[in-house]
């Protein structure tokens, strides 16, 4: 089931997010992955935390095994490629396998892929009508062209312009509780230098994520710190706090 | 230990290994992931498949799962961030926890790093000459900075920069038996028309692997076929045969 939207509480432990990335052509090099980082903000902007991905290959049983346990273990899942209607698309047989429920002719997918494709429609464009038993078409005033839901896993396409163009559904629909805030700071103080400032500030905020991020040859910073959290106060406190520590010239900026 | 480079024989099953992508930033969306493109297509070239990509936090425990699960499970495992200095860079304590060996000061790269860093060498730079217990420190002539290797397993950095110039280090090593090669044609037919064509070669070369990528708006070509395997015979013989199935005025072109 879709997980409730929790109280708009920023210090109550996020809601969990994991994408199953579907495709050979990600695990040979010929495509770039394109839609995590996509992924990652809009649920970042809704206080959902994606804490996991995997990348798999075309295969019913890799893809059943992977839905069955990310889906378990973390409230939402989004699954990304494989759902055309050629032979390597096989992530609803996956998605129906992981779920122990059959593949079935959507009628309403059915009705659409006909009106679209007219006297031209063939048994190929069909097989896009197919769904696992059970499974939800989900779709906005925005997006008529429906999404695969299945319980808590959102079946989008790998094809970065229209992942792009569906995700909104799956946002509209999960709904956001309290969204992430960053900070950022920039140094030209590099990382070993930087640890014992961050150790401190670690050590007082345990409940802000801290990162640090070198640069190669930027003329403008070497380190940039991070500051992450869903309280906007801690996340700013944490952040001054390490500006504090830091000697005379720096910060170069803070964002 | 490394896997032994196989016979330079096209039809045995090519040696296999894992990518483990570790770091926030990039399940936070801050960072765009880089590294795992590259990475395949080294491996390509010599005959190796990654088959499996996982993404998971700066996690001590969660690291060293996976660092368990993929490194027995695959003949190569490549760990790409969290090597750095600073308290996230957690990736050689998780590589040591996995194989159950303890974290340790290399005198070699204690030593270099006082040398690079002279009287400005801190506590926290030599945090960088850590390693697990046994590893090895790999160096070619061209990249004489060490790149930490523990049995099967390489720990490359996340900054993609310094990951494309460590990459070589690991390739020089592994050695190459019989690359893949891809042939790709270019067809303005959509992906249901495409399907009973592509399945009937798909039957015919189960030993090729037979890709189909719609592209969304370009105005040459609707949807790429790809044919990938270690024969180079077989792959071409594939493509020919999916070539004189298509009908007059297609392909586009073939790569």
């Amino acid at each position: 089931m879709l997980a409730a939207v929790s109280p708009s509480d920023p210090t109550a432990p996020p809601r969990t997010a994991a994408a199953l990335v579907i495709g050979n052509e990600l695990l040979s090099g010929k495509v770039e992955e394109a839609n995590v980082a996509v992924l990652a903000r809009a649920l970042r902007g809704l206080g959902v935390q994606l804490e996991r991905v995997v990348m798999v290959p075309d295969e019913v049983d890799l893809i059943a095994r992977e839905v069955k346990e990310l889906s378990g273990r973390f409230d939402f899942l989004f699954t990304s490629g494989g759902v055309g209607p050629t032979h390597d698309d096989v992530t609803v047989e996956g998605v129906a396998k992981a779920f122990g429920t059959a593949v079935v002719e959507s009628p309403e997918l059915a009705r659409m892929l006909r009106d679209h494709y007219g006297d031209r429609c063939t048994e190929g464009h069909l097989r896009m009508a197919l769904v696992p038993e059970g499974a939800s078409l989900e779709v906005s005033k925005e997006v008529r062209w429906p999404t695969i839901r299945y319980a808590n896993t959102w079946l989008l396409p790998g094809v970065p312009e229209i992942f792009r163009m569906k995700l909104p559904v799956a946002v509209a629909r999960i709904g956001a509780d309290v969204a992430f805030v960053s900070r950022a700071v920039f140094t030209k103080m590099d990382e070993g230098d930087l640890r014992p400032l961050l150790d401190a500030v670690v050590a007082r905020f345990p409940d802000v994520g801290v990162g640090s991020y070198p640069k190669w040859q930027d003329p403008t910073y070497r380190t940039k710190l991070t500051f992450d959290g869903r309280d906007a106060a801690r996340v700013d406190e944490a952040k001054d706090a390490f500006v504090a520590l830091l000697p005379a010239g720096e910060p170069q900026r803070i964002e």
